[in-house]
């Protein structure tokens, strides 16, 4: 497959919203033993869960390593194909390729330079070459041509779009010290749109509280349709996430989109405080250089931390009373859509949540 | 992807002929130091020019493992595609699936049971489990369903078709104690018309003098059409080779294919005695359980182990003056093909040819 020197604006290719209709849906499997508990095993669970979901509405394909291939294609359901990609983690939301299209449907790859969210500087592991070659394997797995960006960081789940011209992100992320520190937000701003084929970037300032990816976007906010979005939210003052959400909710307010429309904004409670136990903790193997997972920590929970599949949201559920309260809200946001919720504590416990472990391939 | 619990013939599949058209090549990256010298760098080169060779008719695929992916990408020409595929050696045409096709179009993989050619009787190496997920692993990348056989032992270099119903095998090989020995010969002739849709076995008694594959039937004879075949053959009475090729010649002059014709048989002349060095017998590391590569030792050589590309032959050259003989020889036999010769010592070295390390995929 070629790799492109152009950019997808240069050859008329924008990024659609993940709304917009899927090819499949990636995922990768879960192992490392000190990121995820018991040796990954509920992780895997769970992850298993979250295929199967997201198998009724469109193909699911898992890439895992040489190491856990047959423990992967044992445990997924018989319809989803499993692939051998090596990975540092199960996150191809970050990793993988953020695919682009063009006007004759026409699909390609974007291969961002991947360092663990921070690099040097606050990354979460070391080292993460194998991660950063996911993005180019599948490419070349599904035979799509794609842009490297050397030189220029960023992980999926930093940006959403409205596939209309306007993205989502956050200064805490992509102005972080650890991402590209020679670029300044206009440069940052010239890539994204070079990159993605948009023509506006609404800026947030900070994601969710205690969030170890630098506040990526795709857990604080997510588009439900073009001009519409939803965004997490606490009413309890108290709450240190209240000051981050009242922020980014006054932004959007002001806001205008790519097509100069006004933004609704629908209001996603938090489940209470998710705080990691100490059974929980205890699972996970302590190594130099990895975040360790401490009993006590805030978890950064959130619903809109979702996917959206071809006529279906496939949704976290975290043992709340607000479980309820946002399905009923994902069901009045997605009219057309099938909710499926999927416990989902334990790929919390792994630092993301559904939509982070996911990935669309638009058809 | 499903597995098929049914088999090929039940659902109306047979292989195709190697001459049929491909949708393209596999092959896998070598890099064993117990097999290939020098840390498979010179077999790494060999391999991009036989990969270059056959992009000229067809587009090709190169499975390899997470170790050396960085390498194969920098190695190969840029139209290859590279996947991971984590294997125990580099012999696709007897570990990867033999494709089968029905008269809709639709094309599946047989997933022989692998054991590295005769287990832990007199096999290669140990383990051989990466191999024998190869084919599963490359009918999961291009979604093709796929028939398992456990219990049933099998290369893909140990039979040749005609693609009308006649297959050709060897004693030596399908009857080895290492491959199938709880079976006998009818129970092993019905097994193969199973999976492969033929109706007649042409048996070969031996293949080319000292193969280590137990004689695989790709070294010693091809299927140029329906009705006509290449046999190796050498006129010198005192080369061990000579009994074993007049043995077969006899053999099949004798017998009628799956549709009652004769074969015409053209005979392939080998190049002379091509023997291990002492320089490439230092440059292999000796490991336990690794067939070691003496000084000295005759290499397996023969010029029918080719592939037939789309439009191309692709055949060994073996420093010999019977590389052009050869050439003509191809050229004859297959007037509508491009022959294109890529010099193959560093593959002999290894253990078998062009043919061993390539596998076609019908259109």
């Amino acid at each position: 497959m070629k790799l492109l020197n152009t950019t997808p604006r240069k050859d008329g290719f924008r990024m659609p919203g993940e709304f917009e209709p899927h090819e499949g849906c990636w995922i990768l499997w879960p192992e490392r033993p000190d990121n995820w508990r018991l040796g990954a095993k509920p992780a895997q669970t769970a992850f298993v869960k979250v295929a199967e979901a997201i198998l009724q509405f469109e193909p699911v394909t898992v890439g895992v390593s040489a190491r856990q291939y047959d423990n992967a294609v044992a445990s997924l359901p018989a319809g989803v194909r499993v692939v051998e990609i090596s990975n540092d983690d199960s996150w191809v939301r970050d990793c993988g390729p953020t695919f682009v299209k063009n006007d004759a449907g026409v699909i390609r790859g974007v291969d961002w330079e991947f360092n663990a969210w921070g690099g040097l500087v606050d990354g979460l592991y070391f080292p993460w070459n194998q991660d950063d070659l996911v993005a180019h394997k599948i490419c070349e797995i599904e035979r799509k041509d794609s842009y490297r960006t050397d030189g220029f960081v960023l992980e999926g789940g930093s940006i959403h779009t409205d596939g209309e011209g306007t993205l989502f992100t956050t200064e805490e992320c992509l102005l972080s010290e650890g991402r590209n520190p020679h670029m300044n937000k206009e440069e940052i701003e010239e890539t994204l749109k070079e990159y993605l084929g948009v023509q506006k970037i609404i800026w947030l300032k900070r994601g969710i509280y205690n969030d170890e990816t630098n506040g990526h976007v795709d857990n604080i906010l997510c588009v439900v349709k073009p001009g519409t979005i939803m965004l997490a939210w606490t009413d309890d003052k108290n709450d240190p996430q209240y000051e981050i959400s009242a922020e980014n909710l006054k932004l959007l307010e002001d806001a205008t989109d790519a097509n100069g429309r006004k933004l609704e904004i629908i209001k996603m409670p938090l489940p209470r405080p998710v705080l990691i136990t100490k059974e929980e903790s205890g699972g996970v193997d302590a190594i130099e250089g990895t975040l360790p997972r401490m009993e006590g920590d805030r978890l950064a929970a959130s619903y809109v931390n979702f996917y959206i599949a071809n006529g279906g949201i496939v949704f976290p559920l975290l043992d709340d009373a607000t479980d309820k309260q946002a399905e009923e809200l994902l069901k009045k946001a997605f009219p057309g859509r099938k909710t499926v919720g999927v416990s989902a504590r334990e790929i919390l416990l792994g630092g993301g949540n559904i939509h982070c472990i996911t990935q669309q391939q638009p058809k």
